[in-house]
């Protein structure tokens, strides 16, 4: 494989697929549109997992398991639902393969094991779910039920792209039942703050918190709360959601509850979910034309020292100062590697760890070991600095804070350049076509309106943002009055 | 529910089924032979996983995922493999539904959107990974290759049971390739080791190491390890396996590397797994009439402290005490639950944390304040114990350490009790029938007599024990010469 990784102008699209590549983090598969998750990418996937895990601790959920396979009956019961996944279902229909009578040594399927009732591997969990928590759920005492689920899912898209869009893709559903509608909603909107609060602290990846359109809705909720970040291409990419449901699972299901008052009602409902889909927006975020920079709170390495020597001497006297400094780094959990290949030279390392994203890499050579110093690099900025080895330690922890914080302060400061207020649709048609981003707009808050904006831009509803402020405006296609300004963007 | 448990020795079978529903361990799906992981079962998973995955490692493994699908071409590449696991595949053959015409409102598989080639839902994934492995292995520098995989597997069983053999489980499969035959063998027995240490560390589940008569190995291995665990029925149960595969899926999927001297090789492969089976090791190694007994390393909740009151002022007061104890429990690492529910008698709870196996149970109540002592105790032997509220928290961490040896010892007493050596097929049909556990016997090592003997008994050999004695004896069915004895027993 070339080394060469196309640039970001030149191509942003065959940028990302080669990096993805290139860094080792994922692969296509044998199976259309599945991709194989390699160990680097899968480690920055568990570094999201455990976060997020904890966050969903403390909000008092906790976690189950249940079935990949979804009966069709119970698939269907939900109709919205139903209808908005039917076109993407892996269908199981048989359960046995048998030597194939026509062609040795090979196997088919054998007609005589066919279900009676075909098997759709879950594209989303809500019908498997709540066909469970009708035996769970009586009485006002079993709600609020908070559990989440980390699985794999299956949507059969017909047009994939690593992380982005997979047929298979890792994700976790939260699915809560509540008594009353409003605490529904509050819990769809913690899950919301949970997941910007995530993206923000954690993947330093700026979002704008919102609710979806009707017509962008999840199939089968009443509300659809989103978080929306920007790539470094200028289009948007819908991160993470969590939906209010209404009542309408409980209906489908029947899952009801006696009140304290000794009424009988339907339970409302929310689910949530974020997926590997955030590692593509990792990606896009942050990363350059020389390969992955990553936040150091998700980098599997956050720290890798090189050494640099002629011969075994040299080597074990550079390695007899750096060990206490590994002890240490590691007592402090971060995450260090130390490089002692013999087999590859140290520019052709420091290229490896550049396009791997390793936030900070430390050298040490002859010169270094006589003067007490070292050479500390980071990956975002390239910025080199000599430090002195008793000062290491702390330079290294402060440099990673560094680097968190200025991630994150550069993609707010690319965001708020490239969210730009428009009035007429010939600027609204300008922005997405050539500058790209969020563009706030007035829309009249039709469905048709909305289309035609689509269909004539590629541009969509991004979200009403949360803190949208009421103002008086016109349709920036209709003229319509409207209330509130909207975000529009070409997305993922 | 009744609150009824049936007792071990009236039915057994039915002892487990109603214990894994009461102690909200998991419940039985729509699905046939799919079951919900509940909360609470689920927890005692992660438990296991955090453990193993540490474990895995500190041996220099990494984490990785690969698809669920296998097209069928790649599935029955290793012919061994696909023969052994061709009759409970689980086969997807669409990728589509629609509104079915004649009969509204339903949805039906959509002819049209008929795969070219069908897809099998892994039951392991040699397959996929071997086909990915070609692209991965070039040069003696890729190896060895350690990856393991945390994911669902399914398999299309008749005859199903929760944890122990259900359609879909949960496991991990470590998939590992070598330069060398001898690395190769080397990793599969450390891993075999891996999975013994922690079956009796953490599980407290006393292991027999030792290899599968070549007619119980994996379909496609050259040799399996096993661990076998003996349940308190008297049946044994094989806890995990680790398989060196020889270069059969090497040979299979033309996965070849170039050695330091030039020369191109097929590589040697390994591979292992331990499921949400282990959870149903875990129930049948420890627990009683009463319910659960879980090991305190593995127990979600190791401490329950229940006040005992009378008024919102008792609580409170005794609240007051509990609150320091409640905080350097946590801090030590301790998974504690104040458990205040008013809804609920002291004694209901009691005996809902007996039938959940919860390891320590404090008691506090107005006595208790006035003489500053608290009452603690133990689930596995009921013993209960006065204790100075000064002394509690280094009394819990002893009691703790004490429940784990002690559940530790007592298993083994009992599987030392139930291994039986006989030299005649009488005793041996004795043994197993009356007795139950182990039976060590020489046997001739011929299929045919391992065959007879299961015909006859239902026993099978559970593995070559790792510590056999070379021994001169002759086979207990046939009579033949033999150098060793192997294990027999009826299994799960």
């Amino acid at each position: 494989m070339s080394k060469h990784l196309t640039k970001r102008a030149e191509d942003y699209s065959k940028w990302y697929n080669e990096l993805i590549v290139k860094a080792d983090l994922a692969e296509n598969s044998a199976v259309r549109g599945c991709m194989v998750i390699k160990p680097y990418g899968f480690a920055i996937w568990e570094k999201m997992q455990a976060e997020l895990d904890r966050m969903f601790k403390e909000t008092g959920h906790q976690n189950a398991y249940f079935p990949l396979l979804v009966p069709k009956s119970l698939f269907e019961a939900e109709e919205k639902n139903a209808e908005g996944f039917a076109k993407e279902c892996a269908v199981v229909t048989h359960y046995r393969l048998e030597t194939d009578p026509d062609n040795e040594g090979k196997l088919r399927v054998d007609p005589e094991a066919k279900l009676q009732e075909e098997l759709i591997i879950r594209p989303t969990s809500e019908a498997i779910i709540w066909n469970t928590y009708k035996g769970w759920i009586q009485s006002h005492r079993d709600l609020p039920l908070l559990i989440n689920q980390w699985a794999n899912v299956m949507r059969w898209e017909m047009r994939t792209r690593p992380f982005l869009r997979t047929a298979e893709f890792l994700w976790q559903e939260g699915h809560t039942a509540h008594a009353t509608k409003e605490e529904a909603l509050a819990e769809a909107k913690q899950m919301q703050e949970v997941y910007a609060t995530f993206a923000e602290d954690f993947m330093a990846m700026p979002v704008i918190k919102g609710a979806k359109s009707e017509s962008e809705r999840f199939a089968g909720a009443d509300e659809t709360y989103t978080i929306e970040a920007l790539m470094q291409d200028g289009k948007a990419l819908q991160a993470g959601t969590s939906h209010f449901l209404g009542q309408n699972f409980a209906k489908a299901f029947d899952v009801k509850y006696t009140s304290k008052e000794g009424k009988l009602e339907h339970v409302w409902a929310t689910s949530w979910g974020v997926s590997t889909r955030l590692i593509g927006g990792l990606i896009m975020t942050h990363s350059d034309d020389a390969g992955l920079v990553l936040p150091p709170k998700l980098a599997p390495i956050q720290v890798v020292i090189v050494p640099i020597y002629k011969g075994e001497d040299q080597l074990n006297a550079i390695f007899d100062k750096i060990r206490p400094i590994l002890q240490e780094l590691k007592s402090k959990g971060i995450s260090v590697k130390f490089d002692d290949r013999d087999t590859m030279r140290p520019g052709a390392k420091f290229a490896e760890y550049e396009l791997k994203g390793v936030p900070v890499r430390v050298a040490i050579g002859k010169r270094d070991l006589e003067n007490g110093t070292a050479e500390v690099a980071r990956r975002d900025t390239f910025e080199k600095q000599t430090v002195n080895q008793d000062d290491l330690i702390t330079y290294i922890e402060d440099l990673l804070e560094n680097i968190q914080n200025s991630l994150f302060t550069k993609a707010v400061s690319y965001r708020e350049a490239h969210l730009t207020k428009v009035d007429t649709f010939e600027e609204f048609k300008d922005v997405i076509e050539n500058k790209g981003g969020f563009v706030s707009a007035h829309w009249d808050g039709t469905e048709e309106t909305e289309d035609k904006i689509k269909e004539l831009t590629k541009a969509t509803i991004r979200c009403i943002p949360n803190n949208a402020i009421n103002e008086v405006g016109k349709c920036v296609f209709t003229g319509k009055e409207s209330t509130k300004r909207v975000l529009f963007a070409k997305a993922y």
